[in-house]
């Protein structure tokens, strides 16, 4: 098989999509292959599945917060990230995620994929309120005005239900997710198996 | 710190442990750490956290349940296990943890130990039953009488549950679990981890 990208799905609110999106290009770079960015909403994918996110399904297992926690640091640390727990967590990434399906295909497309995760997973800002994602955008430069009408168009918010329905079709269940070809990869752990994946082929 | 050992909290009925029991003496090898094997009753674990098995918790989840088989088998292909799904699964492992607590400070506990994850996750037997047990263990070398009367005697029995409740003491929810010092490990996850903690010492 002739690998020429990896698919990635994400959604803003989630810290492992942040890690993803922190690591993954180095990999792909390193084999010369693409990162093709899939914006999700995964309060859609865990209706869909019937899934939640693990803070909802763990909740009351003794141990297992202080655990992820204990192993979110290390992580952190090991691959000298920028993290700060965002304390409005969990965000409602409605918003955010129909700008990323708006400006997805626009030039300035990775440019607010970095501001946006730089501001919720870095600089703990609250980003489902419209004035903190108008401000966030501006101050990156991005056009502001531009990105927050177009999240109110039905063809963008058509266009995040359809990603989602998608995504779900392919058996995605949580993010992120990774696709090499038809082989899937889910979680922060999916790095190192793409990684070995790459480097045997 | 100086690292002496790895502390490896068990039970033979998760595949996982399994993968850990195969492959976490390697790394200990390497760096010239000992496994100090520590078993548990997995059952009273979930029991004593409100956990569950992943299979329990995700069950309704779908396309958890293929991702989860199509990981384990590229896991199992990358690092070459000899590895078989056991038919029997969930097998009550009560009878075969008490094994590992009496076999434990034995100079036969080793063998006692690969005989029983081999037979559970590679030769796909039924080791509930104790007729299957004790042929087991009588193919193995294994003094079987004396092991199987030890699983009921009560010094054995409190054992296992005193060794449950010193687990759980230590914020342990599942296994596998590993301790390097007082820092946690938790799945197969932890192998990786604990090598770059290892060669970081």
């Amino acid at each position: 098989m002739l690998i020429s990208n990896i698919e990635f799905f994400y959604d803003f609110g989630s810290p492992k999509s942040f890690f993803v999106h922190k690591l993954l290009p180095n990999i792909a770079k390193k084999y010369n292959v693409e990162v093709i960015p899939k914006p999700i909403l995964l309060g859609g994918v865990f209706k869909l599945t019937n899934n939640q996110s693990p803070m909802e399904t763990f909740k009351d297992v003794k141990g297992k917060k202080e655990y992820e926690n204990q192993e979110t640091t290390r992580f952190v640390k090991r691959y000298n990230l920028a993290f700060q727990w965002n304390p409005y967590f969990p965000v409602n990434t409605i918003g955010v995620m129909r700008g990323a399906i708006y400006t997805n295909k626009k030039d300035f497309g990775d440019l607010y994929t970095e501001t946006i995760f730089q501001a919720m997973w870095v600089d703990q800002k609250k980003m489902d309120d419209p004035t903190v994602i108008s401000e966030t955008l501006t101050a990156a430069g991005l056009p502001t005005e531009e990105i927050m009408e177009a999240t109110q168009t039905p063809i963008v918010k058509a266009g995040l239900i359809d990603a989602t329905n998608h995504a779900v079709a392919r058996n995605i269940f949580g993010a992120p997710t990774m696709f090499v070809g038809n082989e899937m990869f889910f979680g922060k752990e999916g790095l190192d198996e793409i990684d070995f994946l790459l480097s045997n082929q």
